[in-house]
């Protein structure tokens, strides 16, 4: 896998809460790599309200840890 | 997308708890583009008692982040 | 909204749960403001095992935030 | 309520454990205060893998506030 | 209960690991204390794959606290 | 068991979540440890967008550690 991940910094948090989206869509990726199943799953959870509040939930946890790494990006505002 | 979370700060708890429950539905946002699906998915979980659980879980994890973003608010009383 | 949640100090780790579960019922609040509705569903979750500890881990999680935010009430005991 | 919870601080990681066991109770006691609905519903979980392994994750949550709070115990091995 | 968790120190992230399994077992056992109960339940999860990963989901929480109490092993390497 | 986790220090971001989904892949190796049951089960997780979000929520929590073991990787960028 190539370095898709350099780093946790971002520049401000709407960057940083991409970033989360973005992990939480590589998990899935490494657990399913075929792109052709996720696109056939798609419709099961972007339609299904329990599991939007699931990927939600994915994406709090990994935003947490990038909050963190941005030391909450203190000086923003 | 635009700069929609310029900072964690929030000058109360109260907007903080407010900023967590955003968080949460930008999440959801970013999964399901399409308002009109989302508006039609509302009462699934407004009117379903774990899933209103389920949301509140979500809202309690970003609510932590923001929290230590602002020193968890220590100079308010 | 008003200012509900004007610090998250607390007296005592006692105190500090209580504060807890109030974070866990104003998110649900928050996304089903119809108190007819939500007393509706009451029976949903108080009277089923699997809600009930779904609502004690939201609970867990904010009290993770309340506790920091008191420094654990070390100086307490 | 009474002072149920002084302090989270303990003597050992194995009391801290404990600790953690009461925190989870406690919550669903206050969402379910009738002692005969809580004795009723204990066959649902006490005999049902996934709403033990659910158990198991709210003490898990309840656990990292308490070992927090005490430090992890450093000084004990 | 005996002294079972005399301390979250180990000496290898790997042990760490093996703790936090130990954990969550643990909380599993105090809430149905019947061996021939959780043995009964065994196929319901061990061959589950949403149990297994709910499982996962237990120990990677408990080993989180426990990583935090070893420093994260940062001498090791 | 070997010592399959020596240390949690990794040299780049995406190394860690690597073995952010290592440490997930083996708590369920823990649970299950027959390798034909866990293939047999594959299906049931890879193919369901539910598990797979599941999946991503221990992936995302362990990541967590992982980065507060390596400082989140603030060297790099």
């Amino acid at each position: 896998m190539d370095n898709w991940l350099p780093t946790l910094t971002t520049a401000t948090p709407t960057e940083g809460f991409e970033l989360a989206i973005k992990l939480s869509r590589m998990a899935i990726k490494s657990t399913q790599p075929d792109a052709a199943v996720r696109d056939r799953l798609r419709p099961d959870y972007a339609e299904d309200a329990d599991s939007l509040i699931a990927v939600s939930q994915v994406v709090a946890t990994n935003f947490a840890t990038i909050a963190a790494a941005n030391d909450h990006w203190r000086g923003s505002r």
